[in-house]
């Protein structure tokens, strides 16, 4: 049976991306080596490394002064790499959910924090940015909320860093690089394998604390050595590569845009259409990447029945975090249009049979 | 033509885990799903995971009280860990190589190194144990050096923790985990693709320290989780797990010991035999993972003849590191005997073209 892949992340990739990871661990471009066992110091991975960072600096149109590392120990070591850099006192984390709140957990072993947020993270805080301390040394935010479904879709000005956990919506859309000191993020959910890291970092915001940074946590020492300062998770970097290949053949981030905003749409519409669901979070505060939906009061009874038949459908990581419940259908960039329709239909079929 | 892989890391791994990881990027054991698309808390890699934790308590036989943990980061992350973790006010590190230097550099941002060595690293240092001050919070040992070709083949009694870095020769012999307190290393060499540390930590040794740990730094946090506070590398981690069953089906870590030492025997006695060359390390501490040799002084002119004529014939990853030069064949598990036939075989031949 055909699966329709909803995971939040790790999550669906290109398919050409995973067909090309699939031929270069048997054989890379002919070499007769693995990828797997190519050195990191060869001229074959430096070809590729060279082409990832490359193409994101491309197709976001990274302007001079910052560097594209990547790196290993995922958007969580993040949490920590941010602060020990940047952090000499002070530092507002704007409060969208949970992983907002990991990333506050960490940057307060450092100093303190403003910590901005909601009551709850159905909706995203307004006017928040009047509550950022004139003194912070950076204001940090994370995009999109993988968990609840929010997406904050917009560039800011700060006389400070802004730095952005961009984890589960990279890629999806055109951003103003400009506006940021660091973009960084997990690379399992638009672009790769779990394992590979993605940080962008605008070099001159570096260099400004006193602490003594461990080696491997100081992203200067990535920057010298072009993410090369250790052995780089290899093969999620090549699959990487070939999911930017494939963002560049089908439009770049405008298209990636174009194609999140219409599936979105079209399974919101559906939503708010359907008399058995109901979308959880402020309709102007809805992620395109994450879409959460939950029985409506009525019908709560029939959320497993409808869980267990979407399953017996082939679609797959339907089910809603445990702190939201209901369903969440993550909407990421390889995500076809075809799923999308699929997921409607059997919503649709569903409610005839109970509505 | 038939390539010879002597990569010294990211280096050969068994085809038959290269096969699998291939089939599995594509499908998922039938699930329709890409390997690097499931869930990482999804049924799959639940099984995934918890089989290569289980296959290597097996192999190494690791007694109770011990966790293995499947991070991301490195070895190099662990230089910083490791004194996090376990240092109050002293460690001593056994200083063999170019890693142990790096780890002491991580640990003096802690506190005080006892740093023990030689003038050089073409040897170990003997009668090392009792320079290792009595107070120190552990000791540190590099098993293996990959770049020099050394190799402490030994496992220590001390009244503290011994913390070895067993990044370049883990699973190529039996160990006595039970007189380590954490043994850990970079995967890339004898079991998976770069990207997923392992680490084996006795719990008891944990919790001694005042200072705050960063979250994802603190070995409690990966224990309390199962290597699951995060999104591991799920694709290096299944490579692992196929590894560690081919390491199975070949003699556990005995079998791998008798590979081992049958090649590098081989390798050695050419060298030593060759007119042209010569080993460069200390006989009693050779490595078995990495086997260092020059060309002999009077034929020192024909250092990159040999390597072309190598090349030309399919061997990789030959040339010493630049802070030895010469040659380094690297001997990890994966490595076939043939290939180090092939390899006598051409030096005997440029032996026959040349002396």
């Amino acid at each position: 049976m055909k699966k329709h892949n909803f995971n939040a992340g790790p999550s669906i990739l290109p398919q050409q991306a995973l067909d090309k990871t699939a031929e270069a661990i048997k054989d890379l471009d002919g070499t007769g080596l693995s990828l797997a066992s190519v050195s990191h110091r060869s001229k074959e991975f430096d070809a590729i490394i060279k082409e990832a960072q490359q193409l994101m600096k491309d197709l976001l149109e990274i302007p001079e002064g910052y560097h594209v590392l990547f790196l290993g120990g995922g958007a969580s070591l993040q949490f920590a790499m941010v602060p020990y850099n940047l952090m000499n006192k002070k530092a507002a984390y704007l409060n969208t959910g949970n992983w907002a709140k990991k990333a506050i957990k960490e940057a307060k072993f450092f100093g303190e924090v403003k910590d901005i947020k909601n009551d709850d993270y159905y909706s995203l805080p307004k006017g928040w940015e009047k509550e950022v301390p004139s003194d912070a040394d950076y204001v940090h935010i994370t995009t999109n909320n993988t968990i609840f479904g929010t997406e904050l879709r917009q560039d800011f000005d700060f006389n400070m860093p802004v730095v952005a956990d961009m984890s589960s919506d990279f890629m999806s859309r055109p951003v103003d690089v400009s506006k940021y000191g660091i973009i960084y993020g997990g690379a399992q959910k638009n672009l790769a394998p779990a394992g590979v890291t993605f940080v962008i970092v605008r070099e001159d915001i570096l260099g400004k604390v006193d602490r003594k940074i461990p080696t491997l946590l100081d992203y200067n020492t990535h920057i010298e050595k072009d993410s090369l300062f250790h052995t780089p998770p290899v093969v999620p970097i090549y699959t990487l590569l070939q999911t930017l290949k494939w963002i560049k053949e089908n439009g770049g981030v405008k298209g990636m845009e174009k194609r999140a905003k219409e599936k979105a749409d079209m399974l919101y519409s559906e939503i708010e259409r359907n008399k058995l669901f109901k979308g959880t979070v402020a309709k102007e505060d809805r992620s395109r990447m994450n879409i959460c939906f939950v029985m409506n009061e009525e019908y709560q009874d029939l959320e497993k029945e409808f869980f267990d038949f979407a399953t017996s459908k082939g679609f797959v990581g339907i089910k809603g975090h445990r702190s939201v419940g209901g369903f969440r259908a993550s909407n990421y960039n390889a995500l076809p249009k075809e799923s999308v329709e699929a997921l409607i239909d059997i919503m649709k079929e569903f409610e005839k049979q109970k509505a």
